[in-house]
């Protein structure tokens, strides 16, 4: 026990080291473990609840619009890999090679999923002939690999989890449709789930998807000011289909290529969640994937009735629909208390001998400490309230941040003094050359996150270079 | 239309050829498509459907019994996997190796994991310290890849989804009490949700798990008698804890090796599924794991209001609970019969012009043909008490032919004869010697398949040696 309280006290103050408060939270809020395998994390129960709380949302969603499941295997031979120019390109250097099945070394070497483009092509070509064939709306969850030499918890894995959607149309205008459709369905589920203020545009040509047309995007900003691309969806025009011969018969009884897209999100969305909410106590959770969204902590519980009490209070939010847990363990409540702030825990519940002999108990919020005795006699709605105050809260403080570390650079001058004074989005015109991208991150350290969908008129000229400005573009450092 | 049509004719009749009957299936009902990877199956949407249905349901009852879901690497590294002496000689022959990552070569080779009992007791070495820690009672559901020479889907696969359970206790009784719960569970499974008949036992030592003290199993018979082994639950003792060094303080405060538990099951039960229950006209899916469990079709949809109807009696059907769907397609009738059965839709609800007028509609049940006339006016509890005849009735029937294709042989000559008149379960003694099993395999091709937890004194000799007889053993020829 006072081994455990000492690791409670033992994080990282959030404004001393941001990098390794992360580390600390992700480890002793017993989301992740390290593994022998180097870059590969283990997804401890507490953290893998949350991420089958963000599918069982996302699933729904992705049903309501039409799409289905399935499942392709996860080796996709080199030939096959190499189908489409630009996409091999991408992924090769990254990819992790099997040689070996068994004894014998194997005649085609086979990578093991980066994405599955490749894979759902291959299935797409045999299956779609003729219109009525169209659209195919699929998606799997499933994990991936990319070999990255840096790696961190949630944000850059050598294997991480994740869903890939991937969808077959007849027109382009139709595949346009899906890929909005859903970088939209992406943002509310962030917005409206995580409570995660996002940016939604277009990707920049050297930063989009290998093979695409185009990418587009949502973009967080974490709590020290750095970006978090958190979600992406492709429009991928007929090129795929073209290099995998996927043809169907249209409505004028013509051989048409189908139009294409992919999106998706990944495990990193619980890094989002942690860097958007998170403060000196640990992590904090969105109650919509809070494995437990109400811990029940008796107070004085040696007396008598006072875990009776507790628990058919427990009982009472779990009938109510509320995730709702009880800890009747040998631990102090004090120590309690730290170990469910560590845990983001949205709203605590303490019921002593007083407490019920007054019929109350109280709710003492995650985000703001604030704790208001409640009657118990509609208990349910009160704790209910409280997680909506909380959600409402949570996302407000981020979008503070977001906008308190947003700044408009008219010259390159002034860019350089946002960056030089902090961390966070520079917004700021941008004549399209790929060039005044290389030369904004290496002279200043930032990337084009995105060219947002609300666009401004800040100024006539690039910021870099001063020629006629084409776009405005979301400036910044990233994960 | 017409090409569809004639798919839909083109199943190998049942009892002339099984195994071409079961690749027509898993072809023409749509759960599968070959992929590039040799030995690897693309799931479809209706197949992963059914899967997904599984894993609801199993994921629930894991969960009641207090398990938790968690996810580790898809990555053994070589020496990891080498650890326990008995696993490694189990598995290494069949795994796929990962030996670069990007450009360059690995120090260590990976192999993709076949089983994970080697990275859970890697991390439980980490998180196990004290009897406080103790059980820890994890489950995933992932995919896994065994590097097999021939392969059918469902059956046997290069890569395969399934769950599996790895659990660690203070001692023994509670391992193996953990052991035989769980196979308890997949009894109860496959026999209250999948409607197959299943033998509990306990596998003889010659086919238990590579690594495990005990192999308990379920063993169904498929239509053509072959057994399929259907789910397993192993006991470990402490031999993995001692390989990896696994302790935990106890009560007394004395350093001791937790024990050890694994159970799973996989997609094979889709396998079971269709070759316990199919026909001639398809597949005939159990209504719990059925993606749509009742079809509503039109008839003569081109008069007024006919569509309606239909459409306004398959919403009735889905606001009852029922997994309901309308094909108003202009296929006709008779093509949708065809395709629905095929599929294995356990109800088909046919509504026409003079339904409509006199306030019926027509269910027909998949199993039997069975044709009634029923009032739309309680229509949601017919369609529900349609659903569990069928359920019920497609369990007596597997379990006729099980009864019927199992005999018990006192003799070597009895059992020759039985295996040479048809194929099935042979009940028969034996004296515990790996030898008699490797006689039997010889000469008659049949393998024990499991020591029935209801055991009975058939004889007091071996079946094959004379010696002393310990156990009963049902034989068979296995999938």
């Amino acid at each position: 026990m006072a081994q455990e309280k000492k690791a409670v006290e033992a994080i990282t103050p959030i404004n001393e080291d941001f990098a390794r408060w992360y580390t600390d939270i992700v480890t002793k809020a017993e989301l992740v473990d390290y593994s022998s395998v180097r870059g590969c994390v283990i997804l401890r129960p507490y953290g893998y609840a949350i991420w089958e709380n963000i599918q069982k949302i996302l699933d729904g969603m992705f049903k309501k619009l039409g799409h289905e499941n399935v499942y392709m295997p996860m080796f996709i031979p080199e030939s096959l890999l190499q189908k489409e120019k630009d996409h091999v390109e991408g992924f090769a250097p990254e990819v992790a090679w099997v040689t070996h099945g068994g004894e014998e070394e194997l005649t085609e070497r086979l990578c093991v999923r980066p994405t599955s483009e490749t894979l759902f092509c291959d299935h797409y070509a045999h299956i779609i002939q003729s219109y009525r064939d169209l659209p195919k709306l699929y998606n799997q969850w499933c994990s991936v690999v990319r070999w990255e030499k840096t790696t961190r918890p949630f944000l850059r894995t050598r294997e991480f989890l994740w869903q890939e959607g991937h969808t077959m149309h007849e027109t382009a205008e139709e595949a346009i449709h899906e890929t909005e459709q859903m970088l939209e369905c992406y943002r509310e589920f962030c917005e409206d789930y995580l409570m995660i203020p996002v940016i939604t545009g277009k990707k920049t040509d050297s930063e989009k998807f290998a093979g695409a047309e185009a990418t587009y995007t949502i973009e967080a900003m974490m709590h020290d000011g750095r970006a978090l691309q958190s979600g992406t969806s492709h429009y991928f025009g007929d090129g795929f289909a073209k290099a995998f011969e996927i043809m169907f018969t249209d409505r004028e009884n013509k051989l048409r290529y189908p139009h294409q897209t992919s999106w998706g999100v990944s495990t990193r969305l619980i890094g989002a969640i942690i860097m958007s909410h998170g403060d000196d106590n640990g992590l904090i959770l969105p109650p919509a994937v809070a494995p437990i969204q109400a811990i029940v902590v008796p107070i004085a519980q040696h007396k008598e009735g006072v875990i009776d009490a507790a628990q058919s209070l427990c009982d009472r939010l779990k009938a109510a629909g509320i995730r709702a847990n009880i800890d009747v363990s040998e631990n102090s409540p004090g120590w309690k208390f730290a170990q469910y702030e560590m845990k983001g825990v949205p709203v605590r519940v303490e019921i002593g001998p007083r407490d019920i002999e007054n019929g109350n108990c109280v709710l003492v919020r995650r985000d703001n400490g604030e704790k208001v005795t409640v009657s118990l006699e509609n208990v349910e709605q009160s704790v209910k309230d409280t997680l909506d105050a909380l959600a409402h809260n949570i996302y407000r403080m981020a979008k503070e941040n977001m906008e308190k570390r947003t700044v408009d650079c008219h010259t390159f001058e002034e860019l350089e003094e946002a960056v030089n004074n902090s961390l966070g989005f520079y917004r700021a015109m941008w004549c399209g050359d790929e060039a005044c991208e290389d030369t904004l991150k290496d002279k200043l350290g930032i990337g084009s996150r995105c060219m947002p969908f609300e666009q401004e008129h800040l100024s006539d000229t690039c910021v870099c270079c001063g020629k006629p400005a084409k776009a405005m573009v979301i400036w910044g450092k990233q994960y």
